[in-house]
């Protein structure tokens, strides 16, 4: 008889988790997935993909708008907050059954229950009030939305928890943070007839993004009518009478809104799991510490995804799990790659963005050209549209080497997973110059670059 | 004095030739370039820009549907074609002024004349009744729609030249021909709401694509609504009493429509120009005969685009303006490379390709893998369309390279245009697998297809 019950017995159903836990029962390991909340994880439940389901909604009033310019009148259109969410839910509800189903299908079990460590080999089941032993442990509880409990008047705030299921839209919102949440609600609510106000405590949106990215997203997002505060924070959330909130600002400016959104990063989920227990080892932002192969300082746990705080990205969390399946299943030890990682922001207009933002390769190489296209994609001409689209090479001037590439404009994300290709396998600016043009394409603007827009030296920009 | 008026002589004002004389010009040679037509030629004024334009508002009516499962409620719109077609025809004229100016602004001479050789010096111009003489003469007077004078009523029939000026929107409208042309109008004009017959003779439309992009695009226009006829030709067209037109069938049957769009293929323009004057040898399809440097057999007469009947694709004209630039001023001879070109057509959904398609990859290589996923994209699934995507690489197994990418679905043209640079870079199925997904995308299938769908080894498909 086997010594333990399970071979490996994962803590948290999100997709990391699902990830390790499907393929090693398809490996025909022993194994258990233990969720105590809905399968799927915060990508499924309440972040990328309800997120974009919401983006999709918001963009009719544009296309709505834009119409016109291209012949077709169209009377003004009435939307339902109650019946997207419900669509939504639906959506959620059916890729929840398949999370679940791709473990048990494969043979592993799926467990409804919060799971905590009681030792290093041992879960307690709460829900089902029993105990299971395992020789591996994965902890994939992923992150939730950072507190703010020093907000006098956080209570009445919602996180992005929350967002995807609130009663009404609310008319007003204020939202406080400058991360990619942050920007995509605003664009969100926005889209949908939301007066939106985002505050942001930083000099601009989106650290570390490409600065002239940030800035012209900045400038878009506040020429569609979103007004933007920078180097503010709420200090005072209040409920008046009326119902409604006030947000009092450092800066002294007072907002009345009917929701305020706190989205000003991420925690991992490691309370109360016992990990004292067991011994697992926790850092300062309470993450679980791992090594370069997602192991503890205890031999026979792992962690993966955003309970590392590594990078807090769906595909990351389910390419540790695949790299985890090899090391402990394959007699391969790998440790996953997380140079290069392309990324999106699905703001109104998109962010597409993969390896250096053009003040980060001039920090680190000498000689840096940059090729920038900043052009009206033909589609909003038509529309009488004044928003413009960004494209953009960091070339190193000394290889040629695409050190990155930074897109602002419709499909982004998409063209930030193809150019992601390009740049993981090191490419040069001569292989987009080699590659023939479709036409018309907004992506043929990055193979028809002929000159750079400008140059750096030793950190500093040449004169034109 | 210079022995000639002009160091480069171009005939034809398109993609191609104005190209040519704008970057000539801009190293200081004497430059004409004369267009009898409009500055622009066929991508500008009856190809790619206005076709763009109509497929654009031909969208509107899929959003409109698409809205409701996102919570809009959208009162029927009203499409006017006329109001199409003047904002199509101000951009469209912007334009024009941009190719002209662009050679101007360069130091070159744009003359508005109909151009004729009378020798391999000496050229002849209509509109100003007079000659001119160059060193160097470049031939670019591109293509036009192939006639069809042997079908009975053809002349009451259109071209492409035609249809981007209709004075109305036809309530039926009739297209024959099965490439990327037919097919565009067809969904053009499905979209806009008249009711849309494709007939063509051949087996499948869109001949040399992959077979599986071809069957997939033609059950979807069928599935939106679109009749397509294959095998099949119209043997005659009948103008009948009440205006309309009859379209008689190979097949038997009889179509009635108000328009009958001719979309059978292109013909190089090379009629009546004085070719034989100056001696510059014609090929069988009336394509001017160019060796690899688009040197004609008369040494000082060049020709590029799509008079040449190489690949006609405004990005392939240009190239092979730039190659010429090269090879004439830059002591530089370099020939056009027209390998690996990505392309797309802007179908419904629409359609990317680059490299090689299934059909001729299993021809080529003794091993090939094909990585194929068929999905409904995520914006389909909440505006309760089956529309499905498809994405696909065909892999050669023994070396990993991958040889073709073939995507059906929203976004194709942007994505081929991203996949050419790492095709055309010669990049294998691993650095696909090394990039990061980016979520949620469509494009992040292409880097997350782990095993191949199905395999052949000499010519043979493999039992899966």
């Amino acid at each position: 008889m086997a010594k333990y019950d399970y071979d490996l017995f994962v803590i948290g159903g999100g997709s990391g988790g699902v990830r390790a836990a499907r393929v090693s029962a398809g490996l025909g390991k022993r194994v258990a997935v233990a969720e105590e909340f809905r399968f799927g994880g915060t990508c499924v439940i309440r972040g990328c993909v309800p997120k974009k389901l919401l983006v999709y909604a918001s963009q009719y009033s544009e296309y709505f708008g834009d119409a016109k310019g291209y012949g077709w009148s169209v009377k003004p259109a009435h939307f339902d907050w109650a019946t997207l969410i419900a669509n939504k839910d639906k959506e959620i509800s059916r890729l929840e059954g398949l999370y679940r189903k791709g473990v048990e299908g494969a043979g592993g079990e799926a467990i409804m229950s919060r799971a905590t460590l009681l030792d290093r080999h041992t879960i307690r089941l709460d829900a089902e009030d029993r105990t299971a032993t395992a020789d591996q442990i994965l902890i994939a509880t992923g992150g939730r939305p950072a507190a703010h409990d020093a907000l006098p008047g956080h209570e009445h705030c919602i996180s992005s928890n929350e967002v995807f299921d609130l009663p009404e839209l609310p008319k007003a919102i204020v939202i406080e943070g400058g991360g990619y949440i942050a920007v995509e609600f605003a664009n969100i609510f926005h889209g949908l007839g939301v007066e939106t106000t985002l505050v942001y405590r930083g000099m601009q949106i989106l650290s570390r993004f490409d600065n002239d990215l940030r800035k012209l997203l900045h400038d878009a997002m506040v020429d569609k009518g979103i007004k933007i505060i920078l180097q503010s924070v709420q200090k005072e959330v209040v409920k008046r009478k009326d119902g409604r909130l006030e947000s009092r600002l450092s800066t002294g400016e007072q907002l009345v809104a009917d929701q305020v959104l706190l989205a000003i990063g991420r925690s991992p989920n490691t309370d109360g799991l016992g990990f004292e227990n067991a011994g697992v080892n926790i850092g300062q932002m309470g993450e679980v510490i791992v090594d370069s192969y997602s192991r503890t300082n205890v031999a026979n746990i792992w962690a993966i995804g955003d309970v590392t705080n590594r990078v807090q990205l769906t595909p990351v969390a389910i390419h540790e799990a695949m790299c985890l399946v090899e090391t402990l299943w394959k007699d391969n030890p790998t440790e996953p790659d997380l140079e290069v990682i392309p990324t999106a922001v699905f703001s109104q207009p998109e962010v597409g963005t993969v390896g250096l933002s053009e003040e980060r390769a001039v920090q680190r190489f000498e000689h840096v050209d940059i090729y920038r296209a900043h052009f009206r994609p033909m589609r909003n001409i038509l529309a009488g549209r004044d928003e413009k689209m960004l494209t953009k090479l960091v070339v190193d001037g000394q290889t040629g080497l695409v050190l990155g590439a930074h897109i602002l404009g419709p499909d982004a994300g998409e063209m930030a997973q193809l150019l992601g290709i390009s740049l993981k396998a090191g490419l040069s600016k001569e292989d987009f110059d080699r590659t023939m043009a479709v036409h018309p394409t907004a992506a043929e603007e990055l193979v028809t670059m002929y000159k750079p827009s400008y140059s750096y030296r030793d950190g500093k920009r040449l004169q034109a």
